[in-house]
C-alpha cells in the first residue's frame, strides 16, 4: 500500500534554541519511502542522525530568535506482514535476545513493576503471546475512556489506571506496561497513521513475540495496516517528535495521511500485522 | 591501582526461573581484568552477553528448583584520569553526539521533567559544567539524609527529593534527574567500591562533560579512584545486579573489595575522576 | 453480647515526648462499657478528652524520658442492630444531614476525586446503597491481596488500588474512597475485633445509608457483630491509636479480645449491622 | 474597616444536579454583616446550614436543568486583631485545646506526613511561633512560581513541593502542610479578598498560635485586613466554594471587592493579624 504524508510545524523562537525534531518516517523494515522532502523556512543549517539500532531519524538545528515554518512530506510503501492469530507465542525470557531484553523495565511512563500484580491477576491466564496482548488492548479499551485533555506530557500509566481516562499516547504507555509486567518485551511507536480523526500524530505499540515485533493499538481508532512508523523508543520520554532546549510555542500542528492508488474499499485485517523486516 | 574483589550470592529457587546477573565488572575504557572466575553451584549453563554499546556484561541462566551458589572473583586494574577542575565545561546540545543524547531523556526513577523548575531555580546560575555538577552533589549531601531503609525498589527522585532520605541509589537518581533538568546527559553506574562500610554493591553516576563521562558521588562514602565499574544505564531499572523471572530467595550477598599492592596510604584526588576510554 | 479485652502497649522514651492514646472504647451507641482500667506504669498525669460529635475518647499525656507500660482492660456490652438487606437506601445528597456531609469528600488517605471515574464504571450500575456497598466490599476482597508488610503508614487508596495489596487499613481506605466517589458518606473505624488471627487492632468502615452508619468488613477477617469501635474519623490520619510527638519506641502490643458467656457456638449474621445509636 | 462585596455565578444544568455553594461571608469573630443578599434566578428552594463549630454557611439546593443565575452581594465590617510579632509563641501540644488538634493531621491536599523531614531541616531551628510559620511563608514566595494554569484541582502539597508553581489554593495548602509537620495547627481558609488582581475567590490560611487563629498569606498578593472569611476547613477538600452532584457547566465567575467610606490611603500592617473571636 502507499500513503502519502504531509506534516506541517511553526514556531516561533523567543531566544536560541536547540529543536531535535523525529517526524520523518522511518525507512528499514516493511517500509519504504518513496520520495520525500523536508524543508525549513528560513532556511537553517540541520544536521541529520538515523540511529542504527532503531531506525529512529532525528534532524538537529539550532534555531535563533524569529519564526519558522516546517514541513515534511513523503510518498510512503508499506508493506506490513500479517500472520494468523495463535500461531504467535510469548518468548522465553531465557530465549529473549539480549537487545530486546531493555524492553522488560520500567520507564518513564511505564511503571510495569507497580502494575505487576495487577497484570498477573487480570491476564495471567488468558492465552499466550499474541492472544495475551490482545486481551491486554481490550481490557484497555474497555476500561479507559479515550478523552482528548484528560491527561498531559506527565500523566504516566500509573496516573492512567487510576484516573482510566487518557489519548493514544496514554493508551500505549498502559499497553506497555502490562506486557512488560507479564515478561513480553513491549516498545512505543510514535506513528503517522491513516484514518485517525482529527489527523495527528498517533501513538501505539510494539510487544516482541514469535521472534519479531507486533503492532498494537488500545484506541482501535485507525486500521494496523495504516501505521506508518517514525520512531520507537522506551516510552514518549525518548520517542517525541519533537525536543527543545530553549523557547518556543506556535500554533497546532497540521498532519495529513492519504493512501494513494486506492479504486477500491480496502477490508482491513484483524489479523497480527508487524512492520518489522523479518 | 590493583584490586581484587569478590562477590558471593546465595539463591533458592522454588520454580524454574530466569536468572539474569550482572555483577561482572566492566572490562572497557579504563578498567582491565587481570584474572576474575565466575562460578555457580551446582554447575549450569549459563549464556554471557556483553553490550557492545555500554560494555555492561550479563549472565542470564534457567534456574531448576534448589539452592544454589555463586562466586564471581576477579582482580582488577583501574587507570582512572583525572583532571582539574574548572575546565570542564558542558556541551552545548546542538553538539551533543547523538548517542549520548538518550541520557538527556527522564526514565523510571529519574523524573527529570517533573524537577526541572526547582533544578533551574537551584543550580541555573552556578558554574558550569564540572562545577554545576559538583554543587549538585553538594545539596544532595546536605539536604538528604543517607538512612538505611528509608527506600524500596519502587522509590524514585521525585519521592527521594520530598522525603529527604534514601540510600546510595536513590543519591545517584536524584543527581541524574537534577543533571537532566539542565541539559546535562547522566547515566546510573552500579559498581563495587573500595572502603564502602559496611560492603556493598555501590550506585553512582557519571555526567557527559567536555567530551567525555564523569564520576560523581553524592553520598562521599567512598573515593572516585576506588569505583569499580559493573553496569551504567538510564538509571536502576536497567542496571540491577539481578533481575529474575520466577520465585527466589536467598540470605543476603557478601561482598569484599581490597586494594593490592598498598605499601603507603593514598592521598586521593578532590579532582575530576573519569574511567572513560578517552 | 458480651466482650472481654486487652490491650497491652510498652513505650521507650528518649526525650520529652507527647502521646495521645486513642485506645478506649467507644461508649456510645450500641456499646456500653460494663468495666474499664486505664493504668501507666509508672503513674503519670493523663488528660482525658471525648469528642462530643463521635465519641472518640483521647488520652494525653507528656511522658519524661524513660520505660512506660500501658494497660487498658475493658468489659463491653455491644448490642448491634441488624437489619435485611434491600431495605437500606443510598440517601441523596440533598437530603443528607449536614454534619454527615464531610464525610464525602477526599481526605489523606482517601483520594475519592481520582478514582470516581473507575468508581462509576465498576459500581455505577450495581443495586443501591447497601447492596453498592456490599459490591464495593467484595471487589476489594476479590482484587486485593491481603499480605502483611506490603504497605506502610504513607500508603494510600491511591497506591492499594493500583499495588493491589495492603492490610486490613488499605481494604478500609479503599472502600471508603469508592463510596465517597459514588456519593454515599463513609468513614474510617478503628476497633477491636473478635477472632481477628493474629490478635490486633482492626481497621474497618462505616457507611451512611438509610439515615444510619452501617458497618463493613472487605477482609472479611472477622465477624461484624465483634467489632468493638474505638475511634471513628475521615480516615487513618485522624483516628490513630497512637500519636506522639517527640521520640518513642518499643516492643510490638499485644491485644486480646474475647467473648463472655458463651456456652453455645454462635451462627454470625451476614445481614446488615449497626452499632449506631438509633 | 468596611466592605462591599459581590458575587455573581451563572451555572448551566444538566440533569438534575445537587449544588453546595459555601460563598456567603462568615459572621463570627471579628466579622460582621452589615447587609447582604442572597439570590438565585429562577427561584429554587434552598436550604441554609451554618456549622456551629466553624460558622461555615452552606446553602445546598437541587437545580432541574436549567440555565441559573446566582448573586451574593454583602457589606460587611471587619474589626481584625493585631499584634506585635515577636510574642506569640507556638503552644506545646500537650496544652492544645482538643478541637484544634485534628488540624494537626494530614489532610487530602496537605501531606505533612511526607513533608516532616524537610520542614525540620528547613524550619525547625528558626524563630518560635508566629516567626516560623512567617519564615514558612518567605520560603514559599520565594521558592514557588505564582502561574495560573499550572495546576489544578487535583494538586497537593506534596506536588506543589516538587514542581514549584502554583496559584493561592496550592500555596496555602504548602504552607498548613509545613505548620502541621512542625507540630503547629493549620487550617485552609477560602475567602474574598480586596486589591487581589485578577478579582477572584482568594485563599490563604490560620496558624493556631497562642490560644488564636492567626492569617498568613503566602502569595503576598493582597493586605490580610482585607480578607473577608468565607469558608475554614483541613483544606480545600471540604472548604470549597462549589461543590456538585450531577453535572453543571458556566462562565467564569464574577468576584467584585472594594472598600467603603475611604478617604485616605491606608498604610496596610504588617504585623500579625487575627479574625478570631478573641
Amino acid at each position: 500500500m502507499q500513503f502519502r504524508l504531509r506534516c506541517e510545524l511553526q514556531y516561533d523562537i523567543a531566544t536560541p534554541t536547540t529543536v531535535i525534531l523525529n517526524v520523518e518516517a522511518q525507512r528499514g523494515g516493511r517500509q519504504s519511502i518513496l520520495g520525500e522532502a523536508f524543508t525549513v523556512e528560513p532556511q537553517v543549517q540541520s544536521e541529520e542522525y538515523e540511529v542504527p539500532e532503531t531506525g529512529n531519524r532525528y534532524r538537529r538545528m539550532l534555531l535563533q530568535p524569529g519564526r519558522y515554518s516546517v514541513w515534511y512530506t513523503a510518498e510512503i510503501e508499506s508493506t506490513p506482514t500479517t500472520r494468523s492469530i495463535g500461531s504467535i507465542p510469548q518468548v522465553p525470557i531465557v530465549e529473549l535476545p539480549f537487545d530486546v531484553m531493555n524492553h522488560l523495565y520500567p520507564s518513564r511512563y511505564c511503571q510495569s513493576d507497580k502494575l505487576a500484580r495487577f497484570a498477573w491477576r487480570q491476564f495471567g491466564e488468558i492465552g499466550d503471546g499474541y492472544e495475551k496482548v490482545t486481551a491486554i488492548c481490550n481490557w484497555i479499551y474497555e476500561n479507559v475512556d479515550y478523552l482528548e485533555g484528560s491527561s498531559d506530557s506527565s500523566t504516566s500509566a500509573y496516573d492512567t489506571f487510576t484516573l482510566r481516562a487518557g489519548v493514544c499516547r496514554d493508551f500505549a504507555h498502559l499497553g506497555i506496561t502490562f506486557a512488560r509486567a507479564l515478561g513480553i518485551p513491549a516498545r512505543f511507536v510514535s506513528a503517522y497513521a491513516l484514518d485517525l480523526v482529527p489527523q495527528d500524530f498517533h501513538a501505539v505499540f510494539e510487544a516482541y513475540l514469535g521472534g519479531q515485533w507486533y503492532l498494537f493499538d488500545a484506541t482501535r481508532l485507525c486500521p494496523l495496516e495504516g501505521i506508518l512508523k517514525i520512531a520507537v523508543g522506551r516510552d514518549a520520554a525518548d520517542s517525541a517528535f519533537l525536543t527543545f532546549f530553549g523557547q518556543l510555542s506556535g500554533p497546532p500542528k497540521l498532519i495529513r495521511v492519504e493512501r494513494l492508488n486506492t479504486s477500491q474499499t480496502t477490508q482491513w485485517t484483524t489479523e497480527p500485522v508487524s512492520l518489522s523486516a523479518i
